[in-house]
């Protein structure tokens, strides 16, 4: 199988109806329709073996969650999600684990309407860069930059299961005897995460400003202060924890979950205090949890509360995962 | 140095004036406005060490080239081309590396204006990943798919250069005792390719179809007879080979390295025989060398011919650079 075959057989798929795809895989690049008024939103991430997934994990997740992971960096802009390009990079070409890789990806696809329309095939160490491009009315996207002193911040969903979840499989790895079956649909959290794209569509407009959270509740939100330049207090008595969590972990390390983790793909958002009603509205209507967790302030910085005490100091190491750092 | 100062140091540079560009590096995602009328375009290519470079080429060199080879893909359906995406992976956060390599990649943006929008960092083996998005009148892109049967065949510039110093880079390597260093600005047909992108530009609605010569002429020619359910008949007498390579190597060598090296970046394309009269003015313009080399049939492959005589069994089974293969 050869790299034109690899690209016919598991990436090549009739479209789905969509008018905005004019060429699509096959040509040196794809061709895309602009609808006048509207905006184009573009993403990327990488996913790299033994970085963002261990070797052994199951393709089909991986090419879930690569997916979603996109669709949310698009749904923290309020953005509806339209095509996506695939830069697959493998060591050899193994046709079952692509066919799994291919199904989980297009299933995460499907499920909002995108078309994958191109990209690249290479032979090299295992490294999946999936882009992803939706649109937005002009001028409508939601920012980092626009929280405003005195707005209010709102997540939804709830937090720390993924980063729980992460730790007992390293743990496990590493030797220990972790049970891990007995969490059941608790993993779903780490691996096939759901991009809150049709919140991040129902919050344009309403939101000041919004990001996913993906690095951590504490980096992301500190992310939004600098392009902001305001700072953020968060009470962290009304962090949304998952109920699971408190079977297996004593709170103080439920909430380092929460606010260290990343993978959650909740969105963390900014609201003036005057839009809460239609944030109540939207919740109903979406069936999604959304949590005030904090204040928009003038300090410049992340700070955390607990019974209205200052805790900033516990948690001044834990701003998140990055790379390089 | 971490992931954020990465982006934040080599990657995020003041914006050239460009009204398209309405968000760019540093949110979850770019934003890009749409041209009414007009279609995006969009394409992707990966190089991974060892693979499309040696590790140990110049970092500068390989982000011009990164760049360059996916404004060949815009320029191959008449595009003009207007941002991209970069998705780096590294080992290491080498800041000499990534100085060089950034300032490469922004020369080779630079002189097609192209502006970039965003990307994704990641720890991991090396691997670089540009998405790059363009625009075409709607309904004008050049695609693989238009040929016609009695079309002539076209191709741009010289051939076989890239291919042939790539063969001494790999007889050095493995302990030849080759003297590259007299052959000049010859290296710069494989590490500093220059994309026909004011080409592709000027033969939209001339050309019935188009592909860049990334992979080998029979290879790229048959990806056309393919999509075009076309065949192709190229005469070798006509190739446009570089004058240089005489002093090197036999005739029979460089038509080799012309028909199945890859990395020449040249167009090659289709056009109706009454369109040649345009074909010399456009060449005129751009100071661009056009050269016929055959002709579209109904064969529905592709053939050779050296002085009338099918040679094609010679090339059988060089059908370009394939991974996986």
């Amino acid at each position: 199988m050869d790299e034109f075959d690899l690209i016919q057989r598991y990436f090549k798929r009739p479209y789905r109806k969509n008018a905005k795809v004019e060429i699509g895989v096959g040509d040196d690049a794809a061709v895309l329709a602009a609808t006048p008024g509207r905006s184009l939103v573009v993403c990327a991430d990488t996913m790299v073996s033994g970085v963002h997934f261990f070797s052994d994990v199951s393709p089909y997740d991986l090419g879930y969650k690569l997916a979603m992971v996109n669709l949310s960096d698009l749904a923290a802009m309020g953005a509806n999600p339209v095509w996506a390009t695939l830069c697959l990079t493998l060591p050899t070409p193994d046709k079952t684990w692509i066919k799994s890789f291919s199904n989980g990806l297009y299933e995460a696809l499907d499920i909002h309407d995108v078309t994958l329309v191109g990209g690249d095939t290479t032979k090299g160490p295992m490294s999946l860069t999936l882009q992803m491009g939706g649109e937005v009315e002009s001028g409508q996207a939601i920012t980092r930059g626009g929280a405003n002193i005195g707005d209010l911040v709102w997540v939804s969903g709830e937090l720390g299961v993924a980063a729980y979840i992460l730790g007992l499989r390293i743990e496990q790895r590493e030797g220990g005897s972790v049970d891990t079956v007995q969490l059941g649909k608790l993993h779903n959290y780490l691996d096939r995460p759901e991009a809150r794209v049709e919140l991040g569509l129902a919050i344009s407009g309403v939101a000041s400003s919004c990001i996913d959270v993906s690095d951590g509740l504490l980096a992301d939100a500190s992310h939004i202060c600098d392009a902001s330049t305001v700072g953020i207090d968060l009470e962290l008595d009304c962090l949304p924890l998952h109920p699971s969590l408190a079977e297996h972990l004593e709170l103080d390390k439920i909430i380092n979950c929460a606010l260290s983790g990343g993978d959650d793909y909740e969105l963390l958002f900014t609201v003036d205090p005057y839009k809460q009603r239609t944030l109540f509205d939207i919740s109903a209507r979406l069936g999604i949890g959304l949590r005030k967790i904090g204040t928009v302030t003038n300090t410049g910085r992340v700070r955390c509360f607990r019974d209205s005490v200052d805790v900033s100091a516990k948690y001044a190491n834990n701003l998140g995962f990055s790379h390089f750092s």
